[in-house]
């Protein structure tokens, strides 16, 4: 089945969602010019949840796609936390953060019956997942309501396993990703390989749709990913640089500098391994990067230094979330990105055949 | 100009040079099956070098590749390989090794002036480089005699560097791929990105034809290569898998497990970073990897290891090199896997557009 008519949009294209840089207005714009726009719900507490959720369904008559980190809480660590309060005081010390404000604990929680509720309103066309998916029961309440559910897989395991658990359509998230990486039943980054190798693998390995992600940020990329056998692409980078992200300033600077070709995946800014445009921070802290605590513990002790950063402009101390072909994008709106990505894939279709 | 005319091949298909585990067999069958076969030179002695070079030119009339590694020989460190030497004293002992044998020094040379003698009387349609150039006046030896040069990048700006230093195509290589990585202006592996996302980027940056290479082994990713803008693809690991490779039965093995999904960049076999299967080798020594003495001196000191763990059939002391996409591929003649791959890519094509 093609995704079009799987998710009911125009486009084969999937806006990511990317928590803390983008709310509804980057989903309304991507819906209503044809793609799957995404609302990213992991760093949304209950009352923002309800606003966005609101303003999303109310602007569109299109389908759109709500978000769901679906981490295990880790045990505390009170060694490891102290440890790690003592290794950020000069940072908290430069941006004049209070550390004893920092809450101790588990921090965000992953998607719940609570969520599920307030979802049950809307009933989004899609729910995606990222780290694996929610209890069975609450896959069977999601997929009840008619929405089709999708879920990032770095591995041909990882897919299989979706498949089994239901999946409408797997998410093959190639190497070249930014921000946080979906791996869940493997912590071990030699199992994560490229988006060219990782799809045709994928598309061997499960019967459902397969959307490649990693590296595509123009059409030659999409046409690329659609030849490979995926049925779409999801697009994060790309649609970061544009007008309608919540992007700060100096991360778009840092995307459009060249600075943008030397990524790290690192734990440093959240717990979990994310694709990040090396700056100060992961350059000075490289060393302590085993001993980061589990997210989203690290999330909760980083969130203020990253929100003052963004705040006075420091693009050193900011987890500059990238994939690794920032370098193919450039500001624009939405609408229009989406435009040249369909017109750019059918020349790229049409100049190899000819 | 497409790639098939710049070389007078009729398949846009470059058969990666494989040092140590293929000699001109596997070359010949591919040019004679309307490929571009290579002859990976890097491994041979003077002698051995004269009849591969003979055994080739004498069996096909179409046009060939010649390959040859062109790294700055390291200064001798002998304290680090005093305390290399001690490290592996336990692998020599285990395969019977005699290490006093090995031969300290820098070990095997890069293109030289005598090396342009000898080739001097094939004058291949085609000579490689990887890890950059030789010396400009030995480059325009090359052309002189109406050989194309071509040379591996893995960076951007890797690649405008070979376009001016008179490269007539450039490779540009994705983290995906097998064996040694051509990084030649950087030693940041965090400059290393996917092929979905270099190919596009090299692709605008220089106007000589592109080939990509790093996880592409089926015909899937040859019609996306094509259709990111690449001119042709360059395939190791697929070739590895042929009868006519010189693949070593472990090694052979080891690529067509599950545990070829799980590979490693390391420094552990050569001194320089190439991508392997993980292996016990591989996890036993990986703290040590930030040691390990520059190319070719580890690499003289990890032969004799290498050599007796192939031939008694020990997988987990033998550089298994692998790219990501192994899982696409399994053992057949040289000259069906290119038929499959021609006809594959011509499927992924007409199933993409209609």
């Amino acid at each position: 089945m093609s995704l079009a008519s799987l998710f009911g949009v125009e486009l084969p294209i999937v806006q990511a969602p990317m928590a803390g840089v983008q709310l509804h207005a980057l989903a309304l714009a991507v819906s209503n010019a044809g793609g799957l726009g995404s609302l990213p719900c992991a760093m949304l507490d209950p009352a923002a949840l309800g606003r966005e959720l609101a303003a999303l369904a109310g602007g569109t008559r299109h389908p759109f796609n709500v978000n769901f980190f679906v981490h295990v809480p880790p045990a505390q660590d009170a060694a490891r936390e102290a440890t790690w309060r003592a290794a950020l005081a000069p940072y908290y010390a430069e941006f004049g953060v209070d550390a004893h404000a920092i809450a101790a604990g588990p921090g965000r929680q992953p998607f719940t019956k609570e969520v599920a509720d307030v979802l049950d309103a809307i009933r989004p066309a899609v729910v995606s997942f990222h780290f694996g998916l929610p209890d069975p029961g609450l896959v069977a309440r999601v997929k009840s309501w008619g929405s089709k559910v999708i879920s990032s897989a770095t591995t041909v395991d990882e897919a299989r396993w979706l498949e089994r658990h239901g999946v409408d359509a797997v998410i093959a998230q190639g190497i070249e990703a930014g921000g946080h990486r979906g791996m869940f039943l493997t912590g071990d980054l030699t199992t994560q390989v490229g988006t060219l190798a990782l799809v045709p693998q994928v598309v061997r390995a499960v019967r459902v749709p397969v959307i490649a992600a990693g590296g595509i940020a123009d059409g030659r990329g999409v046409a690329a990913a659609l030849t490979l056998g995926a049925s779409g692409v999801q697009i994060g980078t790309g649609f970061l640089a544009t007008a309608e992200s919540n992007a700060s300033a100096p991360h778009r600077a840092a995307l459009a500098s060249p600075g943008a070709r030397v990524t790290v995946l690192t734990r440093l800014f959240s717990g979990r391994h994310g694709r990040s445009i090396a700056n100060g921070f992961t350059r000075e802290m490289a060393s302590a990067e085993a001993e980061v605590p589990a997210y989203p513990l690290q999330n909760a002790l980083m969130l203020p230094i990253r929100r003052a950063a963004a705040a006075s402009g420091n693009p050193d101390r900011l987890n500059l979330w990238s994939g690794q072909a920032a370098a193919l994008t450039r500001p624009r709106a939405a609408a229009e990105y989406l435009e040249t990505l369909v017109r750019e894939a059918g020349e790229a279709l049409a100049r190899r055949d000819g």
